[in-house]
């Protein structure tokens, strides 16, 4: 343990913050200090610049007839504000309780050094891995991975696999083996709702003039009915129930309604009628509001009639919905409510398909053998609630299905203070790898 | 003119602004000018001190017998942001088209001076006015007057009088002598959302958790129907339909719904269906959106579902509600909505009764009568939407109507940049003043 634990450490001390380009040089050593591990382990690393942070890729002798197994995770790590509310310094990693706190520990820095550590042993072992096997290591996954989707297009000859392996998610719980098959998409709108071309006096004006304020709140709150159904038209087209083995399967996990109101701190639940939490979180679509802005926020009260507000929208997708369908379908949601006296804006954002996989292929059999070897039980087949757009991105782009092994706990604290990655995870982690490149080698 | 305008441009140099410390020396030598000018015309001035801004009271020798009046007005200006956007620095008093251009130069500085010289000149003409009258200049009314009331309270005595005149509101338009006879209360509501007790990922969470930034919208939409008619079960409990009479007069006022449009720079106006934009702004209740606020509201996207939101709220009331009946009816409705999953905090800010007076007492008159005389038309009759809380108070501790006898046009831009007051409207004030004195004292 000690010789991995050693190198998890220097990992993690690198301060690889990619959103603050004060970290530069934090984020140019990690990619080194990757690309050095990969050089002494025998494979073949090589550095790719992008406009912002720079890609690794690893290789060993790829050879005709082997399956080829692409393995991704990033370096670079969410920043690290508020400071205070750290035990330990974010790039200082200390351990307690049996696991590593530090920034990017769960995040993904231990889940992907599970995996190099996992190839370093086995090429220590017996030279040859009997499968071809590529590493990709991006320094840009925290700001979005601008750069990922034209690295991998116009790289695909070297990226070239039949299937990718993942470690940047969540297991149910300690010692739960854990294969997830299904992320939502996400469609991004911002709404500007201008008034007035002035802030107003809310006596003198009020009850004559239509207040931004108060429509973005009327628009947020058209978007539910009373059982907490979308009721944008056609929202749902092509959304698939989930399937009966996903509902029992779900219902046996030991994700409790009680864990989840003690974990966020409410005393109920919430959400679309006829679901239970996990269906809701996982296979329904959602409407949420990130952000809603307008007139005064400060101490005190000042009355004034707003001449503009904001809202920040987000669509969770599930599969069978499509970010740009969607997105239009909301548009004309909006664009259809009462909007006398607006100027109203609707601007797309960001967005991400769904992705669902067959968690009974070939090699998610094989995923789910090496998992029960390594854990002793049999996995667990969740989806998840998020996006991680690259999966989609590999989909398209490479042709190939993601196995989403992740390794971080629920209560990791990704991007938040305390981030702390379990150290038998860790441990397992590297015994997966193992595992599953012997499994794919038979 | 010149001399008067030489007095004018004095009083606007000083840059008494109460909210800010900074000021501290521009409001005391502002109050110390108040005061040289009250004795240099013969009258009794003194300073009274107060936890923060003084109050400067001025009379002339009261005699039984003759009717006394209180006139009302502050030397206190608001700040001056946005600097950039006036067009001369906003304490160097600057004369354009026949107006001066000045922080102050309406709201009050002009409009109380031209009480101060019609008395001044009245005194050089005859000694005598006739009448009983005190001055009240405060320097706190752009602070809300923290110190007046408990003022008024201790020096009843000193401030007996059978009638108050103010001049701190508008004129219809450039011309039309107008009296003010109502105005709206308000009652504020700041309402605190909180949901989960850390900011959660919309992906990891969304669907499963109630959100605080919807919920702040679902609240503020349920506060009307469609027809905009406020929902809060009672609201409208006594509240009486503006007269016939009322509604006749204001229908010929030259405040055409074009021309509000144009002023505020919307295509259409809004409100409670079957009211007319006067009827709504003067005569009808309100329930308006300050301010809201929740998650994330900068550039870009943060898919967060937020801990926590705010709405500011505030209700314009008209006679016959009472602020502290409408604050129960807003916090037992908003208490009634689904609120699952959610810790509301509904929170009492300031309030202020609706005032009304009859138009048609002999006071009343008076003054029509001495606006009729300086303009030569005969006066409008009308209300006003926001609250001028002292005149509430001159009803409450001194038993006495206000005569409402605004001087400031429409596009005097109070409290914003580039705040005029027409040079116009300050000659027909201090001729007012004369003749509504004249018009007591026979």
């Amino acid at each position: 343990m000690s010789a991995r634990l050693d190198k998890l450490i220097e990992f993690l001390k690198f301060p690889s913050i990619s959103t603050d380009s004060k970290f530069k040089q934090g984020i140019d050593d990690c990619r080194d200090w990757v690309h050095a591990q990969f050089t002494e382990m025998g494979l073949k690393s090589e550095i790719y610049k992008t406009p912002k942070h720079d890609i690794v890729v690893a290789k060993n002798q790829h050879k005709a007839g082997r399956p080829t197994l692409l393995i991704y995770g990033h370096y670079d790590v969410q920043p690290v504000d508020p400071l205070n509310l750290w035990t330990n310094p974010p790039f200082e990693p200390t351990v307690r309780d049996g696991k590593i706190f530090a920034r990017g520990s769960a995040d993904n820095k231990g889940q992907i050094l599970a995996h190099m550590l996992g190839v370093k042993e086995a090429l220590a072992d017996k030279k040859d891995l009997g499968i071809n096997l590529s590493f990709l290591v991006e320094g840009e996954e925290e700001i979005g991975s601008p750069n990922l989707d034209a690295f991998l297009e116009s790289h695909k000859d070297i990226l070239k696999c039949d299937v990718v392996a993942v470690s940047d998610s969540g297991m149910v719980g300690p010692g739960i083996p854990t294969l997830t098959y299904a992320l939502r998409g996400i469609a991004c709108v911002e709404v500007k709702i201008k008034g007035p071309k002035m802030d107003l006096h809310s006596g003198v004006y009020g009850g004559g003039v239509r207040n931004p304020a108060l429509a973005a709140a009327q628009i947020a709150a058209s978007l539910h009915n009373e059982k907490n159904e979308i009721t944008i038209e056609g929202f749902y087209d092509g959304v698939a129930e989930p399937q009966q083995w996903e509902k029992d399967q779900w219902k046996s996990l030991p994700i409790t309604e009680e864990r989840i109101k003690a974990l966020v701190g409410v005393d109920s639940l919430y959400g679309e009628e006829g679901y239970s939490y996990l269906e809701r979180v996982w296979a329904r679509p959602t409407a949420e509001v990130n952000g809603i802005g307008g007139g005064y926020q400060g101490e005190g009260s000042k009355t004034v009639l707003p001449s503009e507000a904001l809202l920040k929208l987000s669509f969770r997708l599930v599969p069978g919905q499509n970010p740009k369908d969607i997105l239009e379908k909301v548009e004309s949601h909006i664009k259809g409510l009462d909007l006398k006296g607006l100027t109203v804006n609707v601007e797309m954002g960001h967005s991400g398909t769904p992705y669902i996989c067959d968690p009974f292929s070939s090699f998610a059999k094989l995923a789910l053998s090496s998992l029960e070897e390594v854990f002793g039980k049999s996995p667990c087949l969740i989806r998840e609630g998020g996006s991680i757009p690259v999966v989609e991105s590999f989909k398209q782009l490479l042709g190939a299905d993601t196995l989403l092994l992740g390794l971080a706990l629920p209560d990791c604290r990704c991007h938040a203070p305390d981030e702390n990655f379990d150290l038998d995870c860790f441990e397992k982690g590297i015994a997966l790898n193992k595992a599953l490149i012997a499994n794919l080698a038979k």
